[in-house]
């Protein structure tokens, strides 16, 4: 067949099909797990997962593993991850281990469904984890390595890099403006107040504006409430292929869109340090493989490393015009705050972020994140989030989760539904 | 379609169909790089690998990189290499980057035949580097990072691992017997023989089994003439579906099989020390998927970390009968020793391994190795490898790769044919 032609048939059937499905989804609390090794964190997630299927699955159904974690080498003494999943699985199957900053965990998620899409498996586990906590831990340090080694050497922190970019978003879209200040402050105050019913949450209490702005100032004009924790935690999925998924449960969650882009490491060689081109190339591609538009979105797990990626994410997914995002933000939290969950409003309807408390509130260990995402994603749709349940007049069908690694050197959305 | 029918469709057609074709290859040479940067390393085997391509290939027709290596963050204070390849490349495609300790590299290219059998893509750029020598090494305690956490805490330090397997095998198979430990000798003479005429190797000269034995006492009873090298250096390929292949070149290298298995990352759990359970699991499957047996094996890149290991490695590929491969290696190497290459030779008949020095003497900059060996089969097959090209009465056609991480925690088995 010529190349165009299996392209186009690629296409239609990439276009037609899902991806894959999940079946299962288990997490450990995200927060300080000073007892637990990595590997056992990683497992305990990985139990979750396994007995959380409905129908029932074993251990030897697996027939690959997709492993995402970021800093296990220098945090916690740790490499080859496979053969420490081989000892604690008692299984001797392929295992990939994926390394992409801060979008570790959607990485594996990634290249388990090509592993789907190939038609080698039907039955796959994936797994994100950080133990940020340890005795190697020099976290500060450590995380810069999502960034630039230039950078690094230059003198930044990795919170100064996003520092960066959120003091040319206020100089170019807010100057003078408090009610940017405070839009900015409000990502971090709607993110809690949606973890309040969140038990696996790091952080499961309220804070205000004003908590914001006195918390300490961490790298001008990043504040400590801006920003999202140092967290242990792991997350695990069962994935599988589509047209097995009902043997598994009744209530698959399809993976509608698996799509990822990249985008240069530094800061410095970017063209824009106010909006992220590998989250729009990653979301328009994403939309298209699941013939959708940001219409039709009604949940998304978006990337609020600090609180300024949450409204680049608006601008950036083209929910906002550019500029525009952190209005945005503020119209929606004045109008809904008190309410269960604080939507934002605008000319593509209604969308609710970050439904159980983001990476601000839920907690961010690195390599768990993009997977927590979708766990979040998972229990929302099928109904079963609990006290974090978003609760809405039309059934929630379709999500989108959107992880990003270092300032954006990368990154993965993928779009789910419930239905087909 | 049920489970069972589509498995069976799937393996029909990845029994009949190559996984994918290489149509490019591009390396550094091994060794010390002190002058450029692991990026940079891996920026000069891509460009390689690009213009090696006959027909001409542009950096806009690559769709996805796949990059694999080990040590980056603790060595090279490196994180995120999707962004910093996004940046060196200019491009913005999805980028997976893989750590399989020493098996870093071959994992890389697992993936990307996934990428390519599922269908997204045509055309993807594969590259393993390490960068070993550099300001942060401390490589000794780092290579631990490929063998358990609590062997590191015990105090073993790597080549410690292997040493402990190869007093073991001697204990089991040569008590007492002096050519049982010339042949763990002559295994590195061999692989710096072949190395000989090979331009990008680390080592170029001859060693005598006198020179291991009275090389510096490292791990006992390793020797430093047993070990490969600490090395700098970078391989790239490029990969593409074989129904594309002839639009790059005449004379594609075909992947017939591409296999992985794990097995526990800590001897102290594991059945054997004798034996790498991965690797007989990798290469069965392998043989499987290509419908061969290890008879139609010609050459063999094999990971010779330390010597011990190719001997294991005979065994485990079923080449020599368990605690026999020593007497194999005597042998061969007594009566071929002198000609250009050195093969064993068996009741499976000929098979020369590692013609281009292996990882002892081509040298072992870790995530590269398992694609090196892949680069060394592709100029092998196609009679491009000039001072080393093997000289065959019959046409080169089929070549294994044999690639392991750790103490043999993840094997990872590729075979290659010029000819379907």
């Amino acid at each position: 067949m010529e190349k165009e032609e299996r392209r186009l048939a690629s296409m239609e059937r990439i276009k037609t099909k899902p991806c894959a499905a999940i079946v299962g989804a288990g997490r450990t609390k995200f927060g300080e797990h000073w007892y637990e090794s990595p590997e056992r964190l990683l497992m305990i997630a990985g139990e979750a997962a396994l007995e959380s299927v409905d129908h029932g699955l074993r251990r030897s159904d697996i027939e690959a593993c997709y492993f995402g974690s970021f800093l296990y080498q220098v945090t916690n003494k740790l490499g080859l991850v496979p053969g420490y999943m081989a000892r604690e699985l008692g299984v001797n199957i392929p295992m990939t281990n994926t390394e992409a900053a801060c979008a570790s965990g959607s990485s594996a998620l990634f290249n388990a469904c090509m592993g789907i899409m190939s038609g080698k498996y039907d039955v796959v586990l994936v797994g994100g984890f950080e133990k940020m906590s340890d005795r190697f831990s020099k976290i500060v340090d450590n995380l810069m390595f999502a960034g630039d080694a230039h950078e690094f050497d230059a003198g930044f922190t990795f919170s100064g890099l996003y520092a960066t970019m959120m003091a040319r978003y206020i100089h170019d879209y807010g100057r003078g403006n408090r009610r940017c200040l405070e839009a900015l402050a409000q990502v971090a105050c709607k993110n809690h107040h949606h973890a309040l019913g969140n038990d696996y949450a790091q952080f499961r209490r309220e804070i205000t504006v004003e908590d914001v702005f006195k918390s300490p100032l961490i790298a001008d004009p990043i504040r400590l409430l801006h920003c999202s924790p140092v967290s242990d935690g792991a997350v695990a999925l069962v994935v599988v292929n589509q047209e097995v998924a009902r043997k598994y449960t009744d209530t698959p969650i399809y993976i509608l869109a698996s799509q990822q882009a990249t985008d240069d490491v530094s800061l410095f060689t970017r063209e824009s340090l106010t909006g992220i081109r590998a989250t729009k190339l990653a979301v328009s591609k994403a939309l298209e493989q699941a013939s959708m538009s940001p219409k039709d979105i009604q949940i998304a797990e978006v990337h609020d490393c600090f609180t300024i990626e949450e409204v680049l994410f608006l601008e950036d997914a083209g929910l906002f015009n550019r500029g525009d995002g952190w209005r945005g933000v503020y119209e929606s939290f004045e109008s809904f705050k008190g309410s269960k969950h604080i939507p934002y409003i605008g000319d593509f309807g209604e969308i609710i972020v970050n439904p159980g408390g983001g990476l601000k509130a839920d907690g961010h260990p690195v390599g768990a994140t993009g997977l927590r995402q979708v766990w979040e994603c998972f229990v929302q749709l099928r109904g079963e989030a609990g006290g974090h349940q978003v609760s809405s007049d039309k059934p929630l069908n379709v999500a989108l989760c959107h992880n990003i690694g270092g300032t954006g050197g990368i990154a993965t959305v993928h779009i789910l539904a419930r239905d087909l």
